[in-house]
């Protein structure tokens, strides 16, 4: 396998230093030490992470990788890839969630197709990147080559550095869009994790009972299927592999762009199912991306639980959504903002002559 | 007793005809029905209650109501009162959290002093309301006479109609200022309850384990009393007389204020655990209240979840917040407004040409 170079540039961490004296400033804002809870937390999360006693928040980028997948003929989708497509054309058009919410929150937002089955030329505002006409079939072969898979990542690498080159971006949210993604998400959890599917499936966008089973199947068969060919199943939790061979293009892209935040020092927000079995695979393949995640919702799709225990950590939201689209990180970014407004715009005791909690 | 005329005033319901117009909408929109969770719950229930397809949040009131509180002289707070009068020094020099939260998200802001025990002039941009140099200490009389509780509850609700007068406020929080203001609220919430106070008192804005005993045996004291003065605790969980008897006057003008904004249409956003309490002796003042407001966060004050059991309904935020001056209830705000952002600006799957589920 020929792994693309820019992977091994290294991570920067939080500093401690920033961190400790974000958190004394909380504790001399007009307040009682702690009453602000996770606002409080996240500022001096922040703080330390961009080294400053100023944590920032914006410009957020929105960025939205499309493909599609093999395994949609094998009827794991309650949607046809059609409407990958049609939503291609919707996000153009403005007129999908992740638009709305974008230009609700002031974020910019760039939507790239690495590798949709669509033959003709994209929908105006889409970025054209295709890398493939949607992956392979992963329940009969390999979903990518190690080239594409490289590719993949490389694209989404590359949106990172766009954004920063463009408008300095701090936050980085990455959405998705790909009819049969959560069972590609859910094959590679499996791998990562070394576990059945029955935990991982859920109804995706929406299934009902036979649909999920249908789901489950596909997802066993295609993780029997590489365990045999790799030789076990250790082999097929091995990052690599398990992203080329039962991810996708999109959530390939996705995980590239988190590995790229984290070396290049831009905060991430983690979105629902697939973005967190994206961020898995990321930590998985340069471990040190955790650091700069922060988790942005509880997704409804049951087995996102089993990867927010794996990243460790609490989402900030839990709204029960479960569209994807990068549309529950999106929603946490108000609340991100409302923690640096705090922490950078309160008065301190000393400045308000306010007499602090035991000195009255 | 007198009661203010004002407070028998209708209270209008939400228009079910509304909400269902909502509902198909938001099943139309080019999204899988139900996945965007609450943001979708929360444009129907303010579709409804706002009579229109087109729920909105602004403008936003955001009203404070200071006051100081006789018990605060038994150590039941960790900051002495003189602490109130700083902190509107604060509110009106923009140092606060509330301060910097409006500001963040473009609402209007005034705080409104409704009893401190300052004697002199109030501090620049106070609106000075006073009805009383405190309340008296609960744990020996009545904390307000029946002229005084009535006048709190006509200060909250004239801040209502002030705020439409001024910009048509759709959406209203109050805040709360007032040393040993916890006590009260758990008070209250065990009189109307008829509970003890363990399980109500918790460490409010900072005390240790023997100050929260100290607090829970002054709770329980003042329950005892007024329950002996009237003769049983049926009597005390009649809301008059435990608003006035063991409440506070902040906390009435917050209870005068929520029953206003529903009778005049202005939906409300709760904050923790005083705005719980004045929202429960507001429903029980006047039943029909709680159809207008919407739990903004759920505090980490101990005793606020059985305020959220008694009211029922789910808050929007878990971030672990105990500050009061309407802090919580703020930091929801960004998500009603991405929840009416959603419903009226998403693109349904027929203006997009986007294939339904199941009709690919």
């Amino acid at each position: 396998m020929n792994q693309p170079e820019w992977l091994d540039e290294s991570i920067p961490e939080a500093h401690p230093q920033y961190a400790e004296q974000a958190q004394a400033r909380q504790d001399q804002l007009t307040k009682p030490p702690g009453s602000l809870g996770r606002l409080e937390e996240i500022a001096i999360q922040l703080a330390g992470l961009q080294q400053t006693a100023h944590p920032v928040v914006d410009p957020v980028q929105i960025t939205l990788f499309a493909g599609d997948h093999g395994i949609a003929k094998d009827g794991v989708s309650a949607f046809d890839p059609v409407v990958t497509l049609q939503m291609m054309e919707n996000f153009s058009n403005g007129g999908a969630a992740i638009c709305v919410m974008s230009e609700e929150i002031g974020a910019e937002l760039e939507v790239v197709d690495v590798g949709t089955r669509w033959q003709g030329a994209v929908p105006r505002a889409v970025r054209d990147e295709r890398i493939a006409p949607g992956t392979a079939n992963m329940r009969r072969q390999p979903a990518m080559t190690d080239e594409q898979f490289g590719a993949a990542l490389t694209s989404g690498a590359r949106a990172v550095d766009r954004a920063i080159e463009k408008n300095g971006t701090r936050v980085f949210i990455a959405g998705e869009m790909g009819i049969a993604n959560t069972t590609a998400a859910a094959a590679v959890v499996g791998a990562l994790l070394n576990k059945a599917a029955p935990g991982l499936v859920g109804p995706g966008t929406g299934h009902d009972a036979s649909g999920v089973r249908r789901k489950a199947q596909a997802v066993d068969d295609t993780l029997a299927l590489h365990r045999d060919q790799l030789g076990g199943a250790a082999a097929l939790a091995a990052p690599w592999e398990a992203g080329r061979r039962v991810g996708g293009l999109e959530l390939a892209a996705m995980t590239g762009a988190y590995i790229r935040c984290a070396q290049r020092g831009v905060v991430i927000v983690l979105d629902g199912f697939i973005s967190g079995a994206a961020a898995l695979l990321a930590e998985r393949l340069r471990p040190g991306c955790r650091g700069w995640m922060i988790l942005g919702h509880n997704s409804a799709e049951p087995g996102h639980h089993r990867i927010v225990a794996a990243l460790g950590g609490r989402p900030l939201l839990e709204f029960n959504m479960r569209l994807g689209e990068g549309s529950g990180a999106a929603t946490a970014v108000p609340l991100m903002r409302m923690a640096c407004a705090i922490h950078n715009r309160m008065a301190t005791f000393a400045e308000a002559g306010v007499t602090p909690e035991g000195q009255g």
